[in-house]
């Protein structure tokens, strides 16, 4: 068990020490750390090698030319500078609430980014401003469309956050895969097999190799075959591609430069990065954040208090272990697994920054 | 088979007949009928009974006061007054459009409202605007949330129409359910059983049978159970409730009136009707429609010419399908099941309406 503060100080230590500006070391920092308070651990310290691998190859800038390609009153259309999406985002989720006070709502599109974190970070970033958060983002092609063989979509999360009342908010944070990358590396440490009907091998056969990503497999679309809508789910992830890729101008699906070893690069050297997409919806652009409040409080008290099937508790509020899992963390400490210890002491002994 | 004009000339008799505007039933008949060429017949005809018997009852009013409650430049909630869905839903999307026009986008919540028909017929409507287009809507509670006993959620479809420059429009029109309510209405009328894992009967236990949300069961959420990601699924229709009936003040969730006779009004008497979210997104608030419709291109012939599992022609661009059933049905005619035609003709003889 490690306390936040120490973790943290670690974080932002380390990105320092590669080049980020001071704030920009601690808000990155601060990402990361919320994604291990929020038991995201996937999103967390299990990913600073990889930042630190993208820095080390070049492929980002410490020190990013951020810049508002092009503007409307509720649109911003941004290049991130090859900056790590955890400098990019913050940033460019404050611009779409500051277009949303002046518009009713307002849309940010980015381009030459590079992975951004949990994607529950920015939308909740709305909420303090009574405003609807929508976070969006493509990365490595893992995901097989519907009928296809290979990896060609992203995991694709999205985010969104809504404000509440006297109920905490409603946060839903979630890959648009049946599972996350990072669950399956999990599973793979742990030498078990992921459940049937999410993996497919590089033949187009269904597996359960919870490594099969590593050898030219692929993940189903969510919902899996098209008897069970999984041609919905390509929809879902394709809409985030769309929308955070292709209106922005960054790499596209199976144009992503990857960031995982394992898969093939099929850019042609084109690199434009990852992009994403935020939105922020100020609710009294439609009704009284009062009045609003209250129904959402409706809302989430009806679902909350549903029966339930046999032998299950609780309807679970999007957004609730999350937020349980932050106050118990932050009051005990977190664990960290074996392997990303490792991984971290690794670090702190390249750039010479004390360990925890 | 019966020609689309045919077709078309009775359903706006129909509407004409019970009272609406004449452009309002014209512009009613074209949604259904598009959902008969699109060959989303559960959309179609179809639910002209369950439109004419909201008239019968009076839960729908024929020349409705639409009024647009409050704006801003991206936004504006409107209420329905109590019109159908066909007459109220293209005209908050032609409002929206004129927001982006203006303002780079344009976002309006609807209440008071009732179905729709097929979603994809308003976000289409941004197309000949070079804008993406966004439809949702809420509906009759038959989704059972993650580990909840009891259908609370509409099978809440999402529509995004995205223009291309070449190739035809990107067109995504699914509900947020593994299947839509009228496809288990088929497979009940040809005796055939659901695919396992899309259902459970009133007690929560798994069933295939197609026919079971009159006996009290409900659909699972896209996914499934919680293995396969089945939670993503809730959050993603509870995102679509929550902006679609929430933020406009319609009857949320369990609490909508239900339009069908075998699911419990849980309302408490208060009828807000449903709600609908609208989004228009001028693709030059971004870049250059030129150079997003050329990019666009380039996705649409990297996923429409990927490599597929064996046994698979190709992966199919949402929109493809519909497209050429439009074709195809404009020329050969349209077929209707025995069921559907027997409900008209008996429709045409109370409302005095020449049959086709």
């Amino acid at each position: 068990m490690y306390s936040y503060q120490s973790l943290f100080n670690f974080t932002r230590s380390v990105f320092e020490t590669i080049g980020l500006a001071k704030e920009e070391a601690r808000e990155a920092a601060d990402i990361l750390m919320r994604a291990e308070l929020r038991n995201i651990s996937t999103h967390g310290l299990m990913r600073l090698p990889e930042y630190i691998s993208l820095w080390k190859n070049k492929r980002i800038t410490v020190r990013p030319n951020y810049s508002i390609v092009h503007e409307t009153p509720s649109t911003a259309l941004v290049d991130g500078g090859k900056g790590l999406g955890l400098v990019t985002a913050p940033k460019a989720m404050r611009l779409a609430i500051q277009k949303a006070k002046a518009a009713g709502t307002g849309w940010v599109a980015v381009r030459n980014s590079y992975h951004f974190g949990i994607a529950g970070y920015y939308a909740m970033m709305a909420l303090e401003n009574d405003m609807i958060g929508i976070t969006m983002t493509n990365a490595n092609p893992l995901v097989a469309p519907t009928f296809g063989l290979n990896g060609m979509l992203g995991t694709n999360p999205v985010a969104v956050a809504v404000p509440a009342g006297k109920q905490p908010p409603f946060v839903a944070d979630f890959a648009t895969a049946p599972v996350a990358r990072g669950k399956l590396d999990i599973l793979e440490e742990k030498g078990k097999n992921a459940p049937e009907g999410l993996l497919q091998d590089k033949n187009g056969s269904p597996v359960n190799k919870a490594g099969i990503l590593k050898e030219g497999g692929s993940l189903l679309t969510l919902g899996g075959d098209v008897e069970h809508g999984g041609h919905k789910g390509f929809c879902l992830t394709a809409i985030v591609d769309i929308l955070s890729a292709v209106l922005p101008g960054a790499n596209f699906g199976p144009t992503v430069v990857p960031t995982l070893g394992y898969v093939k690069d099929k850019t042609g050297g084109e690199d434009k990065g990852i992009g994403h997409f935020f939105g922020a919806v100020r609710i009294d652009a439609f009704q009284t954040a009062e009045a609003f409040k209250d129904y959402m409080d409706q809302w989430i008290e009806t679902f909350r208090n549903a029966e339930t099937i046999p032998g299950e508790d609780r309807v679970i509020i999007p957004g609730d272990p999350e937020r349980l899992s932050e106050k118990e963390k932050m009051e005990n400490g977190i664990e960290l697994s074996v392997q990303t210890l490792e991984k971290l002491r690794k670090i702190a002994g390249e750039l010479k920054v004390p360990f925890f």
